[in-house]
């Protein structure tokens, strides 16, 4: 059988969509929104609506919907809560359909709209997602959502944990330097992961606003076996 | 004395002309502008003249000038030669004005043309580039050319190595993930840098036009004591 490609994009203002429309796309968000994404499902979230737009995300608040909805790490005013996963707790999320908008991780899920399929990735559902990502055809694009356009650590050694466990299957190739880059880094990253991501500038961005009390649980690899995928514009739980 | 700070920059569509005009902006494109331009000066070229536009470069031949000018690794049909270093001998350039124009390079020294000042840094010159920025008093941007607005391993390799010599000095500092994963990847390839090299991409990209003869030489550390720097348009030796 052909092997299927991997490759990595560093930064939403380097996604090429037109590139990408036959492969899966896994959006990485690791601080915070794809972690929250992760945990929501975990605890019985029936399906999560992503809105890039605050007023949209407003509108869906005056209708009824649990809002989740941040910039820059602060909840905004009409919101429910903001992406630290620690909201998603099951007494909030079980059952429900949850609006999101985020910085970065709604935006970014928008973008890649044109793929043939998309699914959000973090250290939570490692092990679940990549034996999902194996169980498809397809090539695939590691998405990471990156900070204000720019390259970010975490999501780089997350997307390089997931393409290395791809590698190490065996079916996937990859000639993309930014995926060899993320291989190497997460390679370096690995023996202590925590330690490593001390360095991340994210980090220092949450702990300058007291919204590092997650960062632990960010980092936990293989929390929960839920995948979440793209289906008809919600995210929900993929059951094969 | 306050620190300065150092940025990387991993592709032309990341740069942010408005946040680097008080800095040094580096430009690399370690295969093969970057290279070429060093080796240029190396072997006594009076000045060479960056023209991002093929029609340009054109006009100046019909001029009299020396011209190199490719695109994606070929010599166009009326330059003297492409940009391989090994074109640019003594023989050729020595007191000579080369208008240049290659695929990545000279477009992305144009995009930084805002920037307190610009100039040209590759392995072959590190150790004279790396001394001459120490004694500006400047922060610093390292721009990576990167291969047709991608991510590359060898121009980050080369910001890395760059990043650890000025860290290493004690004048510098830095709270940018690009740069942090940069010197990362530096400290890996660096036991064994033609090694780690020959994975990058554009490798497998020269190797297949039969464009890779020069790889060794562009991954030779300290050639050249030149340091290109633009003035008025045109890059020049820089003399202190």
């Amino acid at each position: 059988m052909t092997k299927r490609k991997i490759e990595t994009c560093f930064s939403p203002v380097l996604y090429q969509p037109e590139e990408h429309m036959n492969s899966i796309v896994v959006i990485i968000d690791v601080l915070r929104a794809s972690s929250a994404i992760c945990t929501a499902f975990a605890n019985g979230a029936a399906a999560i609506l992503p809105v890039a737009d605050a007023d949209e995300a407003r509108l869906y608040k005056s209708k009824g919907y649990l809002v989740a909805a941040e910039r820059d790490g602060f909840v905004l005013d009409f919101a429910d809560f903001g992406n630290s996963p620690f909201n998603f707790t099951r007494e909030k999320v079980e059952g429900k359909t949850i609006v999101y908008s985020t910085t970065n991780g709604t935006g970014v899920i928008n973008q890649a709209s044109a793929a043939y399929a998309i699914a959000v990735g973090s250290f939570l559902n490692m092990k679940a997602l990549t034996e999902w990502i194996i169980r498809q055809e397809r090539d695939l694009l590691l998405f990471c959502a990156g900070w204000k356009n720019r390259f970010n650590l975490e999501d780089t050694v997350c997307a390089g944990a997931m393409a290395s466990k791809l590698m190490d299957s065996g079916s996937f190739t990859t000639i993309c330097d930014s995926t060899l880059a993320a291989m190497d880094l997460w390679t370096l990253a690995m023996p202590d992961l925590h330690a490593y991501i001390e360095k991340a500038a994210q980090r220092t961005r949450l702990r300058d606003k007291k919204l590092d009390d997650c960062l632990a649980f960010c980092l936990t690899v293989d929390f929960t076996e839920k995948v979440p995928v793209m289906k008809n514009g919600f995210l929900v739980d993929n059951i094969l």
